[in-house]
């Protein structure tokens, strides 16, 4: 590693939020052009990321990632069978996987940008965005490791999901991985995952953890073999770990994304789940590993299929038009956005990567029947099997 | 008045909601098509809200409503001096009055779509649309007469809002109108504005009574000798009744239209209030008018003095991410809309006209310092005193 290299993640260290980032991409930029002169392009951004020495002893395979980890090595190497460290090595791991995937589609010469950020009162995050690419009109991957005292809040919505706790003031952790793709061509559905690892210390030091997570599905127009390829991959996730998973999830996906002012639902459904403490840690975490390991191969090949499709304007504004529900989705109904906005010094702006780049209302829009956009309709407000369970 | 027309109102009395609307959009083409070959066009629309026998007794400008009014001119007739009447009578005038003096700067012909339901559950609305116009991207005015019995989660927020109840199953009553413009040309503002008189009768047969309002806007770029004017016509309305009023409604106006989230303003505020019901009835709705009569002079001049300004790309873009905050006030925080939304056979479509016919989200957007848009940010973040108070 050259001395520029290691003068460059000294300032990462060092700076505070704000400088950091600017720092970041004032460096970044510099070493772009100054390698290039040695290198050529291309092998920079990815030996930025690079921290040989520190790493080795954690996971051989963490070069790749994105960014460097939110937790410092020291600390991550200081307790390494820890759910804390696995969890973060692996959604960096998550992160950095489906980024390279999706930048392999990406038809111009956009690629991710990556934005390290800390939160002021416990951890940070780094949100990868591509924007206004040819494939992808939006794409957002984004990890934080977070910690501090729960606000008053999401104690209630906890203890309101049945969970247990003497005291009010609660020190928290929490680690996910969070994405959103919207592509161009509105043959290509949206997707969404979301994989996060909790754990609460109470009064008495006793400590509570659970998962939770989901992947789910938006078509603009349905094409049933997509969908039956989405849901079969989840289901072949779930299935190496518990029959009774896929079933329960899928419909606890159905009854979550659902726009209940309107009765019908975001998509076509996928997974999701919450609060999974049993049967052990490890258990839990090897079925939480296996469902986000299962978003590129249910997902890319839709990409791949789909992106050079055929379409017009009028495909295009009945995408903008869904599109529109979705941001009604996140904004009214979605307990992570409203919950996240409502947290002190929340990072709106990783919140909101969610949303599309354009979104479009029309009052009383309605697909006439028979069309392929009234065959779309058909299924989100009657959700379907789409695997025999 | 001819006997189609006659038939034709019958039928609207007669028929249920969804075979209303059906019928009305049928009977008002074949009317169009058919009254064109006798007087020419234009006068029809206006004959079609014409039931002149009836109304003679209550109020001799209602010709000219957007369509009948949702309580039946029997009734209207059989309490005349009930401020549910005056209110109806007044919201169905204020509609009609804002429709056509925005009819009159729209560049293209298109006119508003009238759109009159009937809600299930006792009373109705009138939606009136015109969306996709040169002069208009998209503009909505709604009226709704609706009564039933309170659900309990209005009862709750009212009880925080201070107001004794003794029971919890509460007949209501209310009555407004309501609408927000998002005109296509980025130098002219948005503007939004409702008035609403609400009644709940205890069980012991008391009746409580208040109005609530306001009228507040939303420019894309700055101009200040705007802002003033809208600010002094809503302050010369409010100061004909309460020298206190203006001041005390414009800071709970620059409070209400917050976006937490972001630490900034929708807007560049005007008047907001709720729970008036002092000092007497007739008072309040003198003050009330006075206030919704305001709207026309305070915003219609913006309109006819910027439509045709020039603007490229650039401007556009900057519209359309601001018309994102719009939606995320909207969507998160207005009361009105999640009220609504919550309400039981909600009419999401009336309440959603909100929102902008297009929006963009982009990650970490921020105008350059010293720009115009950087400008307007100053004020949305730090609310100014637009006129002396």
């Amino acid at each position: 590693m050259t001395n520029m290299l290691k003068s460059f993640f000294k300032t990462l260290t060092l700076s505070t939020p704000s400088i950091y980032s600017v720092a970041y991409k004032q460096n970044k930029s510099k070493l772009r052009h100054l390698t290039a002169v040695f290198f050529g392009s291309g092998v920079v951004l990815y030996s930025l990321q690079k921290n040989e020495a520190r790493m080795a002893n954690i996971n051989s395979k963490s070069h790749n990632f994105m960014a460097e980890p939110i937790t410092s090595w020291d600390v991550l190497s200081s307790r390494e069978d820890d759910m804390k460290t696995k969890m973060e090595l692996f959604i960096m791991k998550v992160q950095a996987d489906f980024c390279r995937s999706l930048e392999a589609e990406e038809e111009s010469d956009k690629k991710f940008i990556v934005d390290r950020w800390e939160r002021k009162v416990g951890g940070g995050g780094i949100t990868c965005i591509l924007q206004d690419g040819q494939t992808y009109e939006k794409a957002g991957v984004n990890i934080s490791v977070v910690h501090g005292t729960l606000p008053a809040s999401a104690v209630q919505q906890m203890r309101a999901r049945g969970k247990k706790f003497r005291s009010d003031k609660l020190p928290f952790y929490a680690a996910g991985v969070s994405s959103v793709i919207h592509p161009r061509n509105p043959m290509v559905p949206t997707v969404h995952f979301n994989y996060r690892y909790f754990e609460v210390t109470d009064d008495d030091g006793s400590t509570q953890w659970w998962f939770g997570g989901g992947t789910d599905l938006t078509p603009y127009y349905l094409n049933e073999a997509d969908v039956v390829h989405f849901h079969r991959t989840l289901k072949e996730a779930c299935d190496k770990h518990d029959d009774s998973y896929y079933p329960k999830f899928k419909k606890w996906c159905d009854d979550y994304f659902f726009i209940t002012h309107r009765g019908e639902r975001r998509g076509v459904g996928g997974i999701f789940f919450d609060d999974i403490d049993l049967p052990a840690q490890n258990k839990v975490f090897e079925f939480v590993k296996s469902c986000a390991n299962a978003v590129i191969p249910s997902y890319v090949p839709l990409v791949k299929k789909h992106k050079n499709d055929g379409y017009g304007y009028h495909e295009r504004q009945w995408q903008l038009l869904r599109r529109g529900r979705y941001v009604e989705f996140n904004l009214i109904y979605d307990r992570g956005t409203k919950f996240g906005l409502a947290t002190p010094e929340a990072r709106y702006e990783s919140i909101l990567m969610s949303l599309p780049l354009t979104a479009r209302w029309e009052y009383m829009h309605a697909p006439e029947p028979g069309t392929e956009e009234a065959k779309l309709m058909e299924v989100l407000r009657n959700p379907k099997d789409w695997v025999k369970i």
